[in-house]
């Protein structure tokens, strides 16, 4: 603390009227989370989990997950003697918000934790994770959590970072915190039971990663694209699949680690993130993230070719690699307009600038402030036309396969 | 970030079950805050709250100062041609709910404010303080905002630190987090309209740093308790005033500095913190929270006289200042059940120990875990008489200066 009131005497016998004593107060603070690959979390022989927890725990579950795994995760607290409270919640984008929040708070408060020694648990997707983060960060100012994030998408990106938050009216994630978890374990086992089309909406992220900084992952994706299914990567099937996790999860900490409290706006990880949140919201029928993510990659790289930043080659090597992952390259509802909205509320988010990342080559990638509106339309049209096209190619191959 | 995922091929090929990479993300965090004492803020000639602004703000104002300086903080913004929405919201405790904070986060989206360079400014007391911190650090995770408090215990204790909360059902502050405000900038003046119960209420939370930290403090309480008004606060009618003042409020953030989050849960400023919550909660009338803290101290100090921490005399000089002041040292309802269930709630909260702050002395304090249910019983006893002989006694001598 720079405290200047040691002065005061002075300062009142000078009489001023305005500045009578000033502090600055200034303090480091050190933010510390394990983040760890290890599979059969639930085997009672594996104390990963129960290491992070004391003697009393809440364990929250999606309500997906539990249909699935809820006894195992029961036997396996009951296993290591440790009193567990099990909450299920509802996982869907609608069930986002604070009501949800207060749910997990009050079921803390009848638990009673303890406030630092026994800690939360979390199985479950996104929006389980950012809403049990959210009220892990606001129980009595921040208690310790475990998040368990058992889909792909889950896995690679919003379990392994410190952002919480839930929905507000119109707005994805309005309220919201940067709490990190204890741990974040990341078991591909559970993989096993996603469905493909939630499998494809994490590779989206992965494919993020992948474009921005990570050329060899993207030659990885690009091997192994035709195997990349739930079983596969639950068993890691060859190390290649395992790599593909790994470095997508190194990949997104190594952006997060310096920046973990967004000082800087300018974030590689935001890559797709600019006007898919528009889209997210209206789009009907509803988007996965991931989905919307893609359709926002596909007309960003349309913007990157159109300026030069890569030729028509890589662009194109691009948008079919996001067609044959399985993800949509484009939207009726992803319309000029709709993109120019999305950039309005993004600069906003962004404190005035666009800072919009663009790829400039095959893992790297530039910030930009001067995206123009004639610019987004005439990257969607060249974007749709090339899936229109693409469909032609794919159902001829299809033909002549047969 | 100390990864080990380069070893993963290693690692898989010795076929290990579990643990497969780790990373531990690790990240320094710089936090700071301005504080300062400055006369006269709402003087449009003082551009000292116009600079924390940006073009556009929101101002939330606590009910009770709406009706005194409402019109002149408008003409304070528009005079610096700063374009600010107000809102005014309700200061009393039954407001400081999650739906209060709605109000204030709704707010903020319709203005639009943008992320980091536009800020939310707050005038009030520690409510709505509470209230607007709370929204603010959840608000886009995070925006700007600048601490004007109003009240004398929102000057020292409350406006100076970084928390934020609301209640949520029995329990104070049980949903919150530690943001800093931009700025907290403390005018004096605005104590000239605060009623002599609110001065005292702020008077127990300076007597608070006094007695754990603060000798001097201590002196200056006892020589100009009689002229502890508003007014003369306000006015900083002697250099005693303004010393008064700024001794609290450096000693507060000397306090706080070091020990933001509460990492470490021995604090000294919790002294007279340790009972008061449940009492706060159930009083009929209503205590202030400066009132409910004043008789957790008396009954504190009952405990180090009783331990011979402090001998009589020092004991007795601390309860006579407590009753000069104007607090009260007793209340039928603060039993020895009632401190029996609080010291449970408190030892929840500061993870299963006691860590009372009592005071080995004037101005010095010392950390224990082991007060017993007879204690706090003997302590209510020997408070209660002091309070009684004391009552008589002052009794008596009005009656002989009439």
């Amino acid at each position: 603390m720079n405290g200047t009131a040691e002065n005061i005497d002075t300062r009142i016998s000078a009489k001023s009227d305005q500045e009578i004593a000033t502090w600055n107060v200034s303090a480091p603070q050190q933010i510390e989370y394990h983040v760890e690959v290890s599979r059969n979390l639930l085997d009672p022989i594996n104390d990963r989990i129960a290491s992070w927890c004391g003697q009393r725990t809440l364990v929250v579950i999606d309500h997906s997950v539990e249909d699935i795994y809820g006894a195992e995760i029961r036997r396996y607290f009951d296993h290591f003697n440790i009193a567990a409270t099990t909450l299920v919640l509802a996982a869907d984008e609608a069930s986002k918000e604070l009501s949800s929040m207060l749910k997990v708070s009050d079921a803390m408060s009848d638990v009673g934790l303890l406030r630092r020694s026994e800690s939360v648990v979390v199985f479950g997707g996104g929006v389980v994770m950012d809403v049990v983060g959210l009220a892990a960060s606001l129980f009595r100012r921040g208690v310790p959590y475990v998040r368990i994030p058992t889909t792909l998408i889950g896995q690679v990106d919003a379990g392994v970072g410190v952002k919480t938050g839930v929905n507000r009216g119109q707005h994805k994630n309005r309220l919201g915190t940067y709490f990190p978890p204890a741990a974040a374990l990341i078991d591909p086992s559970f993989l096993s039971s996603l469905p493909p089309r939630h499998v494809r909406n994490g590779l989206a992220e992965i494919l993020k990663i992948a474009l921005v900084k990570d050329l060899a992952l993207l030659e990885l994706l690009e091997t192994t694209q035709n195997d990349l299914t739930a079983k596969d990567l639950a068993n890691c099937a060859s190390p290649d699949h395992l790599e593909i996790l790994t470095r997508a999860i190194g990949g997104m900490l190594e952006e997060l680690e310096p920046n973990l409290h967004e000082t800087v706006l300018e974030r590689l990880v935001d890559f797709g993130h600019t006007f898919s949140p528009a889209l997210e919201l209206i789009a009907e029928p509803p988007l996965l993230h991931g989905e919307a993510v893609a359709i926002d990659m596909a007309v960003t790289v349309g913007i990157s070719k159109n300026r030069g930043l890569i030729d028509e080659t890589i662009a194109e090597r691009v948008l079919e690699l996001i067609g044959r992952l399985g993800l949509p390259l484009s939207n009726p509802m992803f319309t000029p307009a709709l993109l120019q909205g999305a950039l309005e509320d993004t600069i906003k988010h962004r404190d005035g600038h666009q800072r919009v990342p663009l790829i400039n080559g095959l893992g790297t990638a530039i910030f930009v402030n001067d995206i123009t509106v004639s610019e987004l339309a005439a990257a969607v049209d060249y974007v749709s036309a090339f899936d229109r096209a693409q469909s032609w190619r794919l159902a001829l191959l299809n033909e002549s396969s047969r």
